[in-house]
């Protein structure tokens, strides 16, 4: 019973053949306790929503058309084994539906969303492509059917139409470039012709159609979504308004005291400090009451993450001042603040990369190690003298976390070797993690190149919302793994070549002989354990010897097996790595384009009114040698009145757009195209301007 | 003296051994002589140009540059050669330079500096590229170096730091997955991790990062340039306007004479009743002038392509009225007009292409051929007997004209077989070409599929934008050409592989011996001739095998002749094609998010007002039926005011926009974002906007 080793869900179980399978018992009740957990939540939720919302979204309906397909399957499953016939467990493939309906999966979501509005428009240039296709194929046979070519591999070339088929599907990806053209152009230099046409259509300006419909698709639905919400946001807020309003002279206002109770319900935990900053922009004449425009902001000043900086001494000035004021320490301190300091240690990792190059076996080298260990360790020991520890540690200081946590991880792994190595006992997995992490120290260098810098934070940035990727491109591997484990199971096996055996040269299965499958050793690309099948799909995604890889399970299968390996390839690389791709580039023109929304330079401008500020630049850029010398400064400013004092002591400076999420990013991107404040749609208009869309966001 | 046959110059050049090459002298005096042409070009330009701006104009610079150069190469050359040593033509790697700079190349021109603009940024991104590379190079060194595995080949696995460096950039280009990591997969399945972490980072993330620099980059640079046209658009007018103004009651206007004056003398190809057309819009309330917004406007008007439909009837109605309106004649037009004519002529070319694939040899079928062609025939005739010929033929019935001249063709080459076949002589190409135009008949279905139609004609849209980037593509490709005939110009023959010769096993050259190379039989991917050498360079842009050309040339000759390879990838596959790709984006988002423009809206409502219009869709969509329609309601329309009878017997449209230029359509997409019209920039602050711009486009 193969199945059931797989049947134990475990997304990440290690390939293990000699693993006994757990009992069929075991694994079914588990699932069936699963599925009660969810059908309970199901339950939970109809509560909580109204009849009508709940039976509209899609979502519940899947969970729960899941819920009874998983049963029935598993209820025949169960009386098949019973009377000791195989069964296929078919509902495995619907599991990831569970996974995305949790709420934290909303991103998931919306990109299934989107991928769902696009079909209509792929569809017809899918079609169209295919018939090129066609017609390519008919020329194909008609050109090179009858002349008696013989490919490399000595089988006869172009004449049969749909094995032409597939290889120019194949050509479009151009896994078997230039080899399908070779024995053409060996004939006549003019047929490449043909094969450059076929290329220049179909791979260049087809796929670059693909991508520019999901593209374009991808954001029509963002813009949707995002004015949906900011409509909804504005009703809200205006709805609340309406609430609230007294009138004063001749305007309908909120007053204070109503504004700061508003603001201590709807956020708890925003500091008094912060909350009086927040008054001060919104109430900018100090009249005591907030008018309409500035209470709809309300939403938007809260989403501001205005962080509060404490500045504080170093510790050792604390404990002992005379010693930390010292010349000599003072002047270790502004060689630390150097930039020499830096460049220094940029040559020393240089210095390191050279070394690690080197061959390790020489006792020197190992040495060089610990010495490049001890002067990494002596450099944060230094910054730490110079720097204020907290600060140096802050909670957005994502390079000084980086430098420490390689270093002290380097530092660990090497002594746990050393250790190791002095009981005699070496072990390949340890040595292998303390050589990564000494190598993945030299990304240090990237901290002190500006332009670096910029574009990994760019990168980093995005991160989160590339997660939303792993996650959807998740769900489709495990669903393309378990219909590939059930097809192929047990078809193809790595058999050890240094075994000998005949059969490890044909993958155990003689079918194989003499294919180019065989002949480049890919045996262990199989669907034998889920890890194995989901690297295989990796390979897949990888697009180059997917041919080869399709064949070789069309030879031990059948040749329809083709057509799983061409759905997985329309699936993942035509449409889902096309929407990452889409995805990259409207995170970087975001990124690019962005200066800041409207809101933010106003709370920046009240922050420099009120003499209460630091620019972002110089915490973002200089590190903390600048954050330093605005301690000096700060204090000193030209201002010395009342409101500076209500404030005193603590500076304030918008969280830096680098922490900002994509979502944020893409809203503010959309805002400036979002009705004018007059313009007032009813709640009706908003929710059927795109129902779905409200509901998840509400429920979720 | 190998070198000579290139020297001649034909881009393309049929390959061939036997030929003679020209005498040196010959090839001299011709170079000599286009130089001189150049020069004189020059000189002329040099003379209508001012001075300062002359100078300013790189193009001007780089041509002189490239004379020099190309002479002084000639003149040493020609003196080695004198003395019998076998010198180098370096200098024909420049000639491409005078391509470029041709007025006409304009666009070429514009691609290249926005190439030189995206570099800098380009740039860092591709440095920390490479660090990555080295990053993961210098792991995979420490993780698999001392394992003594083996590649397929049976060479050492990793070992080596540049060949590891080689295999990772190999990688990226995905040419070499997943064979390059088989081996340390079969020995660990965790090292596959490594191999996925790399190819999401580097692959996935970095390629897409630099689509989405150079995207951003042209998107920013053409919009700076539209801008700029735009801005010196609406200074030279105000200038004009400020020139012809007069004074009537409190505002400055240009008086109707004057105004017609003008026009002629700027477009005196616009027909009378044109002008008429653009007074009436220029003119609102028929005063006898023009004012000034109205004025400025006047270029944009001139730009729209008006249509002058002329209705006439079908000729054999004026020459045979009866017989063309009997019932049964009437019958037969009403069939040709109905959708089921157009259906069952879908289903012939269904059913034709299954002929086409079938087996020819069958005399049964052969005759078939005869009869689709004739069904063929009488269909087209069918429809010239319904549709007026003239309107049929018309300049913009792009679909009329392709169907008619397939079938034409078709039937041309048929009948040209036939006679050679008859002759008992049978030429390979003229066949070739018979079943090509037989097959591209089957294109034909596109026509009646609407949503095909609509893609096909974006397609075709962007089609002549597209040949910009052939132009691109032939220059760098022609530089790279001459590089490679000159490093590997013989160091690989094609030998046939019947002539039983040992050398054709290893393409002539030993050192191949046992290669993936001469294995996958690439011989004729060689740089013996321009032909070759480009359709190789076009397998190189393609990308996959690759490195199996690459190390096939670096045997024969160095390792070092991989980065020829590598350098390859980076201009064209990094830079060029992502261009193209970033072309194509924009151009399909143009044409998608695309409404009609402001002006030529004022234009079609003015047509529709003054009752001579036809609906831009009637004549688009429903081909002639519709057409034919508006024939018979255009005349009895409500109106008959004096304004109609000016332009009697004429009816205008707006020329479709599906045959604008990309251009027009950019400046347009453009045209909101621009400085409204009360601001009004000085020239030098347009000029010292984009200073090179102006001159570009005002001497092309």
């Amino acid at each position: 019973m193969p199945g059931n080793s797989r049947a134990a869900g475990t997304h990440h179980s290690r390939p293990s053949s000699s693993e006994k399978p757990p009992d069929l018992e075991v694994t079914s009740i588990a699932e069936v306790l699963c599925l009660t957990a969810f059908f309970g939540r199901l339950v939970h939720f109809a509560k909580v929503t109204p009849q009508k919302v709940f039976w509209k979204d899609t979502k519940n309906i899947c969970v729960m058309v899941t819920i009874v397909l998983t049963l029935i399957d598993l209820v025949i499953y169960g009386s098949l084994e019973a009377v000791n016939i195989r069964g296929v467990r078919w509902s495995r493939a619907l599991r990831p539906v569970f996974l995305i309906n949790f709420p934290e999966s909303r991103q998931i979501r919306r990109t299934f969303r989107s991928i769902r509005n696009t079909l209509p428009d792929i569809l017809y240039v899918f079609l169209l492509f295919l018939f090129s296709m066609m017609i390519f194929s008919l020329m194909a046979l008609k050109l090179f059917g009858d002349r008696d070519l013989r490919t490399v591999e000595g089988s006869p070339y172009f004449t049969n139409i749909l094995d032409i088929a597939f290889e120019l599907y194949v050509l479009v990806t151009t896994a078997n470039s230039p080899d399908v053209m070779m024995p053409a152009y060996e004939l006549n230099w003019w047929y490449s012709l043909y094969f450059i046409t076929y290329i220049i259509i179909n791979t260049y300006i087809f796929m670059s159609v693909f991508l520019a419909v999901i593209y374009n698709n991808y954001r029509k639905h963002l813009k949707n979504e995002i004015h949906t919400l900011a409509y909804l946001k504005h009703h809200k807020m205006t709805e609340a308004f309406n609430i609230l309003k007294v009138k004063v002279g001749t305007e309908f206002v909120v007053k204070e005291a109503q504004w700061r109770r508003l603001v201590k319900v709807v956020a708890p935990d925003v500091s008094s400090s912060h909350l009086e900053l927040l008054l001060r922009i919104s109430d900018e004449g100090q009249k005591g009451h907030v008018d309409k425009v500035n209470f709809l902001r309300l939403a938007d000043l809260l989403n501001i993450r205005v962080v509060a900086i404490n500045i504080k001494k170093h510790p050792l000035e604390t404990w002992m001042p005379r010693v930390y004021q010292s010349s000599a320490s003072l002047l270790v301190q502004k060689m630390v603040q150097h930039r020499i300091f830096v460049w220094v240690y940029d040559v020393i990792i240089l210095i390191n990369a050279i070394f690690i190059a080197l061959d390790e076996k020489d006792s020197l080298i190992s040495y060089a190690e610990w010495l490049f260990l001890s002067l990494y360790i002596i450099e944060i020991l230094l910054k730490l003298y110079t720097y204020e520890p907290s600060a140096y540690f802050g909670r957005k200081q994502f390079w000084n976390w980086f430098d420490t946590l390689i270093i002290i991880a380097a530092l660990l792994a090497t002594v746990a070797n050393t250790t190791i190595q002095a009981r005699k006992y070496n072990s390949q997995q340890v040595l292998d993690i303390v050589l990564i992490l000494r190598i993945l120290r030299l990304l240090r260098v990237i901290v002190s190149i500006q332009r670096f810098r910029v574009i990994v934070t760019t990168l980093i940035n995005i991160g989160p919302t590339m997660l939303t990727f792993g996650g959807l491109v998740l769900v489709v591997y495990y669903a393309f793994a378990i219909i590939g484990m059930e097809v192929f199971h047990g078809k193809i096996h790595f058999l050890d070549p240094g075994s000998g055996s005949p059969d490890a040269l044909v993958c155990g299965n003689p079918a194989l002989k003499d294919s180019a499958f065989a002949q480049g050793r890919y045996c262990k690309n199989n669907f034998n354990d889920l890890a194995s099948s989901l690297i295989l799909l990796t390979e897949l995604t990888v697009v180059n010897q997917w041919h080869i890889l399709a064949d070789g399970f069309a030879l031990v299968t059948h040749q329809a097996a083709k057509l799983y390996f061409i759905g997985f390839h329309v699936v993942v690389v035509i449409l889902i790595v096309n929407i990452f791709i889409a995805f990259i580039l409207e995170a970087f023109f975001v990124a690019y384009s962005l200066e800041k929304s409207e809101v933010e330079t106003a709370i920046e401008k009240k922050i420099q009114e009120l003499g209460v500020g630091v620019q972002e630049e110089e915490v973002q850029d200089g590190g903390l040698i600048d954050n330093m010398d605005a301690k000096d400064s700060g204090f000193s400013a030209d201002e010395g009145d009342n409101k500076k004092k209500d404030l005193k002591g603590l500076y304030f400076r918008i969280a830096s757009k680098k922490y900002k999420t994509v979502d944020t990013l893409l809203q503010q991107m959309f805002e400036s195209e979002i009705a004018p404040e007059g313009k007032d749609p009813s709640l009706k208009e908003i929710l059927s301007f795109s129902p779905k869309k409200v509901n998840f966001d509400n429920s979720a």
